[in-house]
């Protein structure tokens, strides 16, 4: 073990917090348990004081362990109080163009409530993002773009920026260059390209099932049907539903969300994202990958995305920082593939060109390792939060309750017991100013009438933990 | 004549000014005649020795006028010398789906080489922007937003924006509420927000001919075909035949550029665009209004807008900043009347929201008059262009040319003898590294192929005035 993480010098600490992690989640290590002192850490690992002390002080800002003054450092988390996972999901085989709109309406035209919070929401808080950092980049791209960025960018977007996605893809082992780029206004206008470009009105869709309901309405707002695809909460979609609709010839292009899903956070293994794009190939049917989350992995390494394995140029991947840096800047891209031409068509015919200054300060951020450093935070607070919010559903939340176990993302799937209507609950938690997002809007068809979604991309302090106490309590007297 | 002008003392001097000007242009006053002297127009106007002064520098600037030291003003501008209108345009009738796009893409791709003066352009100059003064609203905008604008933007836009553009709006009589307004990523964009909400694939939409073929393309993009209705270069679409496509039930909606049309430059009279909205409500046909460049007017005061008669909401008056302050901010709205629901859901599904921080400079713009003195400025310089381009395309292009004469707005069509063919042209044009718009792009039918668009909203200078020649050389040589 200590042989493979010498490798990579680079984040040693985070190596080594890695694998006792690892083990204090499988059980391994059991609360209460002592660690080994730093200076063990240093033999075992062959790294420095600094390194060992890094580790542990990664873990424990991740609620995992805690240090006892002349004691040394004890494990702290509750291996017995996690949920169980959710079985995977089974979800009607026909296709569904049914409308989520009304709910959906219900659910985020409250958002603006004072003193709701969030939970309901898919973005991280204001508060985990760089603000300052970022009016500094908007700064300096008043100086570095030509005529302050006033004029029409290129259809394709700021090159600048291409290049640094370019980059960034790289480290995923994903071969781009900057001409395979194509900047948009945030994600979701990506996807709204790409499936403009492969799919006409009445066309099939194959999607996950729970999926976010941003993309099923913008599928129906194309006049499309979705098609969804059974999911298992740690890997992802169901690799023979997958292929069993793409053999029928039943859709006309699939769209995924391979790392992190919304609202599962399942995360599809390597071998499976490999898999899918050779059914892709197989069977001739345009992968449109929606990665948006792929950058906030709680793991070592960034998961790769399906675009890594993808030679044909059958998959588009659409990402962006609405996630992770600036929701409100709009700034997001696609890598479409064979499908280049029709996706700048569409781009040029709806909107020109996206705007220059937000591009140019997100490309900044990329090229100077800014982005990497907030990533580097982000991450490790989604992390800590994640686990808190785990133990929090365990502690409170009614018997029989499960939830995803998120590797990444934002955003964690809760079961809760078959009969407890989340939508009823939903509005008891309202007039208790908590709200989150009932299962029943990540569907087309009748089901996750139990579930719902939290979003944990907020500050964890007491309150928080207040609100999730209040809410399973909630939940337990509608069981 | 006086006491009409002393009615609004704000601008009197630019009262004066117009007054004199029309003498000019009508041939009135022709080249070499002496002007009242000062003292003259301080008595017949009523005004002050600066006022009339302003006046006079006004006419000045813009080519019409010229101070002979020790003698006075006197008439410079020729008027025989002014092209004449070119004819009612004759389209054909029927409904078309062509593809006009590879042209576009020809001409559109040469843009970056550098050296080719952008005539082909349809958006000013950087040098006519007020890019440090944009620059200072940026830095502003990141205190006066909550989170520097980080987070998502509401759906229907920036509430600061969309009261300004209301209260913007009231300047011509357009009674809307900040509800009544949607921003949007540039008006292209609310323009495919506002068809995707009245018309499906297969529908026909009637348009000008000749018309902007951003709106061509869009059409086709989304699948519906075109009807093109004749126009008059100044006071542009036909109503009889608008009348006769709404009657016949031939059409979902209409889309047109009431004020200073795309490629024409012509500006329908107020009692047309009311007779436009009576059609509409009449046989229950949606209006959509481009109205980018009804800011941008020559004379003392903006033309109204269909939007002003409406009053079934029927009329979707779409608008933006980018052709007046900031293309690359991708900046626009609409108000979509009773379709408001269709086009917030339009906007929601493909884009969620659009940036902040850039609607935040436009209404910051909006609300202190900043915007409104940089369009004194913008408009007094483009004015100038235009009579500028009219004299040397009188001067330097072949006997039997012909041009319009927009009041406002950044473009001019040119219709050269009948056999020329400015494609061949335009090839030739292009080797001397001046670029222009074919007319050919500007329909979906086989027509106005000896035409073509000239963008004005440049600097002018003797290189510019040596440009015109030259390309008026070339076009003599086609002869």
């Amino acid at each position: 073990m200590s042989n493979d993480i010498q490798k990579n010098p680079s984040f040693l600490y985070a190596r080594i917090a890695g694998v006792i992690q690892q083990q204090i989640l499988d059980g391994i290590l059991r609360t209460g348990d002592k660690l080994p002192s730093l200076r063990t850490i240093c033999r075992e690992y062959g790294v420095s004081q600094n390194t060992a002390m890094s580790a542990y002080y990664d873990l424990e800002s991740k609620g995992l362990i805690e240090s006892r003054p002349q004691s040394g450092y004890y494990v702290r988390y509750p291996r017995s109080r996690r949920p169980s996972l959710p079985n995977a999901t089974t979800p009607s085989s026909m296709p569904h163009d049914g409308d989520p709109d009304a709910l959906v309406s219900q659910v985020y035209g409250t958002l603006g409530e004072p003193g709701s919070l969030p939970l309901s929401l898919g973005t991280p808080a204001n508060e985990l993002l760089p603000i300052a950092k970022l009016n500094k980049g908007l700064m300096l791209a008043t100086r570095s773009l030509t005529g302050s960025g006033i004029a029409y960018d290129k259809v394709e977007g700021s090159e600048r920026l291409r290049r640094q996605i370019a980059r960034w893809a790289f480290a995923m082992e994903c071969n781009l260059g900057m001409d395979d780029v194509i900047t948009t206004s945030g994600c979701l206008n990506a996807l709204s390209y790409c499936l403009m470009a492969v799919a006409d009105k009445g066309d099939t869709i194959a999607m996950e099932s729970p999926v976010s309901f941003g993309m099923l309405r913008l599928a129906q707002a194309l006049g499309l049907r979705v098609l969804e695809l059974p999911m298992h909460a740690q890997t992802g979609v169901d690799l023979n539903a997958y292929e069993h609709a793409l053999r029928e010839g039943r859709v006309k292009a699939s769209l995924l969300i391979p790392n992190f899903s919304n609202p599962l956070g399942s995360c599809m293994p390597d071998e499976h994202k490999r898999e899918a794009v050779r059914l892709a190939e197989l069977y001739n049917v345009p992968l449109i990958e929606n990665d948006l989350n792929g950058d906030v992995y709680f793991g070592t390494q960034r998961p790769k995305s399906c675009k890594t394995y993808d030679r044909s140029g059958l998959v588009l991947w659409c990402g962006s920082v609405s996630k992770t840096l600036a929701p409100g800047y709009r700034v997001g891209w696609v890598a479409p593939g064979r499908f280049r031409e029709q996706v700048l068509r569409m781009k040029l015919y709806h909107s020109i060109s996206t705007a220059s200054i937000t591009q140019e300060v997100v490309a900044g951020f990329l090229e100077t390792g800014r982005y990497e450093n907030h990533l580097r935070k982000l991450r490790r607070t989604l992390h800590a939060n994640q686990l808190n919010f785990a133990r929090a559903i365990a502690d409170y939340f009614p018997e029989g309750t499960r939830a995803s176990c998120p590797q990444g993302g934002f955003v964690q799937w809760v079961e809760l017991p078959r009969h407890v209507d989340a939508l009823e609950l939903y509005g008891k938690a309202l007039s208790h100013k908590i709200s989150f997002a009932p299962g029943r809007i990540f569907t087309l068809q009748n089901q996750y009438g139990h579930c719902l979604r939290l979003n944990y991309g907020l500050l964890w302090n007491d309150e928080l933990e207040g609100t999730l106490r209040r809410l399973g309590e909630l939940a337990k007297a509608e069981v």
